[in-house]
């Protein structure tokens, strides 16, 4: 997971987006080009990081207007194409189909300009990786038990599909799958489920001192009130490890 | 209701979407190819249910990118053009007017190929359907008194136009109204209105075997954090019946 | 702030619109001209404060069909290209980024085809207004003792760009800005933020009996459960008053 920041300094700049803006609405464009893009230079959260989280914002919330730009700067930034394609894969489960479907022509627009083909994309049926076996049995026993008798369709595919299949897929490090998953939570406002996937993206290499610099980020992609909204449960995490 | 399953299995295969979906994610094309084609296989909720659920997740969600081609499946597994064309203005009252007006434009694409015209769509003023009387003075009651105080102007809409106009169109069954109904809820993350419309929906005619299969289609097309965060107004919703 | 409502009367219809709309739901298409267009024949919200509330809907909920439409209405309504730049820049903050930047576009055309140029809008560094050093202090205090353990990163530019920067702007008053965000909240479903947001606006001069028709009003545009699932924080918020 390389993150080469030096290339996203010599990245374009989006002169043509800029001027659009700035005819509407000067001071957005002002706080785009200043606190927005100075994100980027704060690294207690990498570049590399700061990209996979907002492609992944922008397909939880099925916002494609600038989903080109960000997929390329993400590459510049270190995001392997494998990388974004398995981000949009796993954000059809954890934001609804079709934003994943959305993503699909933005993001093949990128790869065409790029070069990248199928060769750097991840196998449709990859070798899986290992599963701690008996976190998985206490998962699936409590849904089992929660929700067996309402809809034993929807426990059966989230343990054959999600987690026995999608979650063991090799393409995203899984404190990156992590990472998007949180990310697709806080910006579709589902704080429900944000101890349980903050508490793994931690178990699997998330830092408390990244999770301080990812909120920042966040509430500028996703909105304030969405991260605030979030706040709640994330401290609730924080203060529970 | 008639469900012709056999036009389904003739339908054209979606090829040039799977060939752009290889491109950027040949998991997720694999996934769409298998899982998610797979849902209209299991018969435990009808394929023509399944198209209008999936037609209800997309225009509710405001994501148009799929909504000709659901809509094409959908009208040869047995809804009908009147059907298709009441959900969207439901769902203009239950998910935001944008939404429906959004929806207009790919489903005119359809509609126009299929040779569709105003002799198949619902007149804008039918004869309405009876009231259940008793159960509407309740309920008119009970908003009255939380409401009237904060905005008589929304309560005497939510009488007048939504539950003593829109709710009797003849134009889609109760049982199904409530059911595009409960789908626009759960896409939308409103999980404080779903005991209502649920309860409603299952007065209406929706099984509990029907909810089963229906938590699970809307997994992929919501996103699995949205079922979840409906599954204990759900589950409540079941168990006091 | 003048509303000259005159000139709303002599809008042109939407005529385009309209046909493409009953081609799909003669209903819609008939609610649209009627219910909704109704709305604005209602003072007790000026036409003025509706073309504000109808735009920040559509921004906040990434809703461009007809954003070109409503934004041209507000204009003949009274409501000053500045404050429509205002309010695209503050939804960025609060209602996520790219919702901001997916309005340039439409609004762009607008702003063309009426000769709108930059001279008109909002300079992207004006002199602030002042502060209530008061308010603000305790809300800082506030938000510093509950979460600056977890994000001092979103702690600090929560003051220093939202709260001593952007809500400073004097583009638009701070009962507009007020109540755009109250209107982003309802539109996304954030009630949690309600009270404090609702409490301020009507600091800043939104009446209670402005309340009542912007909930009606709301109800249309971003669907009635929004509207009911933000009630209680609604009510709660009068209550206390």
């Amino acid at each position: 997971v390389g993150c080469t920041s030096q290339q996203s300094a010599d990245a374009p700049e989006p002169d043509v987006r800029a001027t659009a803006v700035e005819d509407v609405a000067p001071a957005l464009a002002q706080y785009d080009a200043e606190q927005v893009r100075e994100l980027w230079a704060d690294d207690s959260l990498s570049a590399r990081d700061r990209g996979l989280v907002t492609i992944a914002v922008l397909v939880a919330s099925g916002q494609t207007t600038d989903l080109g730009f960000y997929v390329n700067k993400a590459l510049d930034d270190g995001v392997s194409p494998a990388e974004v394609s398995e981000t949009i894969t796993h954000l059809g489960f954890y934001s609804g189909w079709q934003n994943a479907m959305a993503a699909v022509d933005p993001v093949a627009a990128i790869f065409a300009e790029r070069g990248i083909d199928e060769s750097e994309l991840p196998a449709a049926d990859p070798d899986l990786l290992n599963q701690d076996e008996a976190a998985e049995a206490t998962r699936e026993a409590e849904v089992q038990e929660q929700y067996g008798n309402v809809s034993q369709g929807l426990v059966d595919d989230t343990d054959s599909v999600v987690f026995d299949d999608l979650w063991l897929r090799p393409g995203l490090e899984s404190r990156d799958r992590s990472l998007v998953t949180v990310v697709a939570l806080v910006s579709t406002a589902q704080a429900d489920q944000v101890p349980y996937h903050l508490g793994r993206a931690m178990d699997n290499g998330l830092t408390a001192d990244e999770v301080d610099p990812l909120l920042n980020h966040l509430a500028y992609f996703t909105g304030w009130p969405k991260v605030f909204t979030a706040m709640p449960a994330v401290t609730e995490t924080l203060e529970s490890r």
